[in-house]
């Protein structure tokens, strides 16, 4: 007897029903990745990559952990070992990564994207480099190919609101036809307890639209500016990344005694910066209102937790985690205080701690107005949830307190190209739960139906929310 | 190949052991839904219901947050729109609630109660729309008629201290052979942050009591005559819905001087308020006790969350979410202190949230005192849980941890006569879960063992722990 | 058709891969039992038991609480019922603890220890009752001859600083070949608010150390050399029974006043206990990683919730639950501080409240540091969460978002001799949970990778983290 090909055409399908659904319905779909942390450079350059490692473990700060964790020394993660070095001890750890998504994720891509199906480890490992190097340097492993060979439809990088967007401006001017937006993430703008870094911000902000700023009016204009500017270069989709909703009362006064700190260069902190933060939150809000936008609110993570680290490498480098913070409260006043200023629109919350999934899957019910399908969104499955079991939790939650039909489905969330794969991975998990409900009768046999679910979820959904192709086409 | 008919005989029941245990077990049980939110005048008068819209779409806040999240416009929900044009915008909705629990519970009622198979779609919808509305009139379908179908030994209503109760006793006097009673929920009583709601229900006691309440030990002596009233019309039950259990310390000097606050028209804030409705609390757990009721603390709601609709249309509907409140600490020093006083009595704890699960059913074993079997109890799935999957978290949690066996079941918490196969879901449910646990040899194969549980939750222990029989009785 | 027997040779193992993962791999292997409450006087005494209550029911807090939430009188509990009377109380209780792993560990100790495959009930119990009570006085059915059963390799007690570890010296000293070594558990060191219990603690240490301690370095300086003993008694993994992980800041002189106030009677509270709590959990800490032991952090459990049966029974007695404290901030804040100082060694957190589990999964990623596999270590299903979903639920956040290969399983917690099918009970869930996978095709069917992390995980990983061979030879 054989042993079974690890991953086959029906891998996570474990039924007739979720084979069907995921070959005839999912699979063809094309893809919106409506949020994710490439590079929009390499995509305009349309980069070749000359070596594995560089690609696949440069800066994935999952693998790092794994490695870390595995007993690898920093020297052959981020330290100065020889790429094939580092490759080699990313072969070791691999085979003891069994049910971490890393496992599959590393073998989906080595098979869709290298055509490589054997098993990454120890004695593999030479033979998969040399392949792999081999392949890269080829021209349908450039950027865009890859993209392509994805059926990527429309994709957004995140954007500091003082980026010049020239790259994407490049895209849109090239033969590229893949729709490349940026997304808005202005969490720069909160950060009044660094006051080096946000005065940074905000003298750039004076350079970039000739106005000097002294009040906390002249900041929201400067970056009503950007947001516009953004806007004309077909930007559609805004970001937050914050522990919870701030959204305390505030009063103009507060907010200009708070800006005038933080440029005098000592730090808000307490009440003075969460007033500070919840005024400029709900002012962005707002932005995001007037010009149609949805907003992406990620709450819930703990970031930066290891200080020698944090020192030596700098940010997502791997030192971040879930954090367990209250949420409800805040994140219905804020939702509340927009609505009651009919300034609440289409917004996407992102909760890192899968214990607060029915939280959030029963907030957002309380904000939905019947204008749009799906006005307020659950998130999909995020970062340390982005796995099967943080997939099924998430999908559990809101099909079970909102409606599973209307939810704008995945992302990659990436820093990576060759991360595209998890695109088909949630596909077949979501395929996998509602082929699984039709065997057991918990689900209608109706495949017109069911699957139109399934099409729905994988991309127009996202199509019609975000309105991408509408967007890319008014520039 | 024919299609697999939606709902079958064996809907829900994906073993043999399962299909046993719910058929020749679980079925032929009578209900005792001890809890829920019917209009007791509808059943004293025996209503018969016009139009299929009324009776399914009018006060349904589960059916219209769908409808919200699917994009109908408020006019088709809570607005002037005809009941047809109603109907249609829900039938619209239903094909879209796949994996949700209205999707069964919709399918449910229309076969258990209309005897119609086909799904709700809008191609069927003006079709199961006429036929509805044609079975309506008839006198099977009377409010009577439908509780007698599903087998209904016995139901609690849920009443507000200052209700005269005539309906329950013109119930009682009438031909019908089920026990109908009142429960006691004195929320209002707790509301000393409302001076409005608050003083009029508490001049509405002065009133039914002909004393004038000047200090807290008169709002006590008021509040225990009513509670004797209700003794007396056959109570046994009383219902606390509250975000935490409040469990502060208080003088009396506190609570007099609270009480003539709120009595003046200002209202309750921070400590004054929480240590008020502590005392307040307090005193209705002990009557309570001395009256060998049940008490229900429903823990863990955010209501009202909604600012804008709340001004529009009220409370429940539709705008209440699951909290993430700290509930440890004060759930267990309310109820130690009940103990340590010697007036802890049987006690149901329903947390909303359910991640806390697994710490309601651990802090129940410490108040277990072998008085009575499952004295404490840890409420069934409940609102937002009140599906597969927050079912299946509840029996988990109590059978890992608590004793299942123990178990009063399941309660409708409804507001709608045609919701009773909600009964028969959990039925399913609960055989699934101990038929798999046979099937797989983690339960005995003793159908005399595990059937009888079986019978145990679904009828037997809540006939002897509320003692509803008796109560009725004894009037 | 006969029924299935109960307990069969392939009991939770539902696939044969699982099957093929226990019986060749998981079962051969020896127990290292790293955290257990056994009495060491027990094993150096090899006691023989005449009677099956005293070991079974004797001290098992766990059939405590089920008896108590079955409505069984005290008397029969912890009273002065025979041992007879308490043994037919419990028969009667077992058929209702259906999905409680009670049902599972009383049927698996029935078997495996004494041979019985009868279920225990009511009309079993007086024949059970003779048989094992028959048994017991038998030499095979001492307390080191149980232990050699269930090839128990090495386990690790649980002591008090002040302890003489008199008779780990007597087994070390006599021909039982089971490594048997101490835990530190310092909890009363932490004890400040508690004058009477810690000053008593103070009091023995001057007495051990012969040094009077005046200040909080004395008081350190006492501790560390109780450490040192513990140390030279092969002592190497120290147990801390913490709500949170306490991680302010303090100065010599706030710890010292807080010392002060302590022995002058007061009880230190608030912030002063919190201060001097952390001062302590800290030096401890340090303590430990000077010496190279592993540290176990077991926190969120909320003690003694029953103050009327405190008074009676003491502590231990079935009173505990799960608490809902926020953990993340300060257990980030703790384990940053000691990596800072370089003073950061092996640990294991394990966390009461499984909700918890992903956070805690996601917290130690942020501080393994590649010098150890698996340094920090997300403790095994604690307590309340040791049944199959609590361990499903731990291995799940474990694999997904940490590393499981890594994991060095399972461990007793037990107070009870005859409570080693525990172990058997993890592994055959372990194995059920990778034999599904293989099965399915999420893992590769490759016994000799999945078999080897089996192993790993039931035996090699423990061996090589907490080096007790080492330990045990160096003394």
């Amino acid at each position: 007897m054989t042993k079974k090909i690890f991953i086959d055409d029906n891998f996570l399908l474990e039924s007739k029903a979720a084979q069907k659904l995921y070959h005839e319905y999912a699979e063809p779909m094309p893809i919106i990745d409506y949020h994710c942390h490439l590079p929009v450079s390499d995509i305009a350059a349309d980069r070749i990559f000359e070596n594995i490692t560089h690609v696949w473990l440069g800066g994935d700060h999952y693998k790092w952990r794994a490695m870390r964790t595995c007993g690898i020394n920093e020297k052959y993660i981020t330290g100065d070992a020889s790429n094939e070095e580092k490759f080699k001890a990313w072969a070791t750890v691999v085979p003891k990564l069994i049910r971490n998504p890393l496992y599959h994720w590393t073998h989906l891509e080595l098979k869709r994207i290298f055509g490589i199906d054997e098993l990454l480890n120890p004695s593999s490992a030479m033979d998969i480099y040399r392949q792999c190097n081999e392949l890269l340097p080829r021209s349908e492993f450039s950027v865009q190919s890859i993209l392509k060979k994805f059926k990527m439809d429309a994709l957004c990088t995140t954007n500091y609101p003082t980026e010049t967007l020239e790259h994407h401006n490049k895209i849109r001017n090239s033969k590229c036809d893949i729709i490349v937006l940026p997304c808005f993430r202005p969490d720069v703008a909160l950060d009044a307890h660094l006051p080096q870094k946000f005065n940074n911000f905000v003298d750039s902000l004076e350079d970039l639209t000739g106005h000097s700023i002294n009040s906390f009016d002249d900041f929201m204009e400067s970056l009503w500016q950007r947001h516009q500017f953004f806007h004309k270069s077909g930007c559609r989709i805004s970001d937050y990344g914050i522990e919870t909703a701030y959204s305390e009362d505030w009063t103009l006064g507060e907010v200009n005694s708070g800006l005038a700190q933080v440029r005098s260069g000592l730090p808000l902190e307490g009440e003075a910066l969460s007033k500070f933060r919840s005024a400029v939150l709900y002012e962005l809000l707002s932005m995001d209102y007037k010009q149609g936008w949805v907003q992406q609110l990620h709450l819930g993570a703990m970031r930066n937790n290891n200080t020698r680290m944090m020192s030596i490498l700098g940010p997502d480098s791997g030192y971040d985690s879930i954090g367990d913070f209250e949420q409800g409260r805040s994140l219905v006043r804020l939702l509340d205080k927009l609505d009651q200023s009919g300034h609440l629109g289409k917004t996407i919350i992102y909760c890192l701690n899968p214990r607060d999934n029915e939280l959030i899957a029963s907030i957002i019910g309380c904000f939905q107005d019947g204008s749009v399908p799906g006005k307020i969104q659950m998130g999909s499955a995020w970062w340390f949830n982005d796995h099967k079991d943080g997939m099924t939790k998430q999908i559990e939650a809101l099909s079970a307190i909102g409606v599973l039909s209307t939810f704008v489905g995945m992302l990659t969330d990436s820093r990576s190209f060759l991360s595209y794969p998890r695109h088909e991975y949630f596909r077949r998990i979501l395929c996998n739960i509602l082929g699984k409900g039709i065997e057991s009768g918990e689900l209608p046999e109706d495949y017109q139906l069911i699957g139109g679910i399934v099409q729905d979820i994988c991309y127009f959904n996202a199509k019609n929310y975000f309105q991408l192709h509408e967007a890319h086409n008014s520039i």
